[in-house]
């Protein structure tokens, strides 16, 4: 008998930014498997059993669950965010590609969710609001070499970037880097947030212009928006400033 | 007495993701404002005004917001999606900008949304599981040149690209034509998935090969998200495909 199997995202991390299918989901499962900060946000249900496994072992936590699955059990795997975005979908998928051919058999769903970007955009303003490019500048499983291209081709093409995984321990100078090819591209005045916790109790929600842009003031929990050309500053009095991209651009051709 | 105003995110359709949060500050509000079939997705509330207004009439309607809020009102701009993405966010913080000096005193909250392009990726698998772009093909407010190089880029550097507003009554040979970019740029078989209405009631996801991808396959209603060369469909018995993109790239750089 196979079971079923949810890749649930809980969104970024505030109760009320989970949405109720995921609530349901949740609540139905007879297994949650997940990195274990993230299964600490689920509540706690009588009966249903939790694997919490550490933050780098995507794909033998993507095994575990298709196995606990195919055994008949309903397994609900926890990610943050959206689960689609540098999260555990794209790792369930290869899992079920690269395993046993009866795991393609099993029923399974995507729960999307509120990703980080989004959090952290909402609460800096609009900054997302024109055509724009989402970047892991991870170096884990791609060439270092890709990721500076991809930068340059978006800053040239006038996209506003999203910036996950900044800045770990094991990627200690990644973003150093990142942030001069970017400087080399930019003008000076190009608005970054640095976005961290967006609707947590931890959160700091910090916009500087690009040439005071410095890696410390990221961690692995902050996701990083840099502005066009055309993202536009709203100066307020005693209040943080209103960042927002226009829907329109004034950019041509080049 | 100066208002709120909170610019609110209700999801791709679907009751169950609408998220508590968006949930509690539309019930909040004394004024709902938003274009109409949105706003007949909120549920009724007895004292609570409705103003609706036609789809293309963004900067209006953040006008007739802003007007209320100013006036002590506690307002809610009703968006789809995330609010932030080609929704009411940037049309509001524009209003601002070149409004009412009195208007930049008004709280602002923006609540962020589950995307069209996360709930049409969660249906076909996780086809952005890695780096991606988000394009509006719409020329109503940027040069059509604009959107082409913008694709001709994402495209080279090996995107994956969720493609918003493809095609409508007044922009009927934009899609057409950035299909053609696309196949000039990348392989046949590269997957296209056309992502409409996901989750609602009149759903319907297609996953066709680049070189089958026809206009008249998207309407208003759909997000089409473009396959990078990564991009990989795991076939199964009795089920449609599952799309992904793994986290891994093996393309070095070029």
């Amino acid at each position: 008998m196979t079971g079923r199997l949810a890749i649930v995202g809980i969104g970024p991390g505030a109760a009320e930014l989970v949405t109720p299918l995921a609530t349901e989901t949740l609540a139905a499962a007879t297994d949650l498997v997940g990195y274990g900060p993230y299964l600490a946000r689920v509540p706690e249900r009588p009966g249903q059993k939790r694997h919490a496994s550490d933050n780098r072992e995507e794909l033998a936590r993507a095994r575990e669950a298709l196995a606990l699955a195919v055994l008949g059990r309903n397994v609900a795997v926890v990610s943050s965010g959206d689960p689609g975005v540098f999260a555990m979908a794209s790792a369930m998928f290869e899992a079920i590609e690269t395993g046993l051919e009866a795991w393609k058999s099993i029923e399974v769903t995507v729960v999307p969710g509120v990703s980080a970007m989004f959090a952290a955009a909402a609460k800096a303003g609009a900054p997302l609001g024109h055509d724009f490019c989402v970047i892991s500048l991870s170096d884990n499983l791609k060439p270092w070499e890709l990721v500076e291209r991809r930068l340059a081709a978006a800053a040239q093409a006038g996209f506003v970037m999203a910036l996950y995984n900044p800045i770990s321990r094991a990627r200690p100078w990644q973003l150093g880097r990142a942030l001069d090819r970017l400087r080399a591209a930019l003008p000076a005045a190009t608005p970054v947030i640095f976005g961290r916790a967006a609707g947590r109790p931890d959160e700091r929600i910090e916009t500087v212009r690009l040439d005071e842009a410095r890696p410390d003031m990221a961690d692995m929990a902050t996701c990083i928006i840099v502005g066009s050309t055309e993202t536009r500053l709203i100066e307020r009095q005693d209040r943080a400033p209103l960042v927002y991209t226009p829907r329109y651009s004034r950019e041509s051709s080049r």
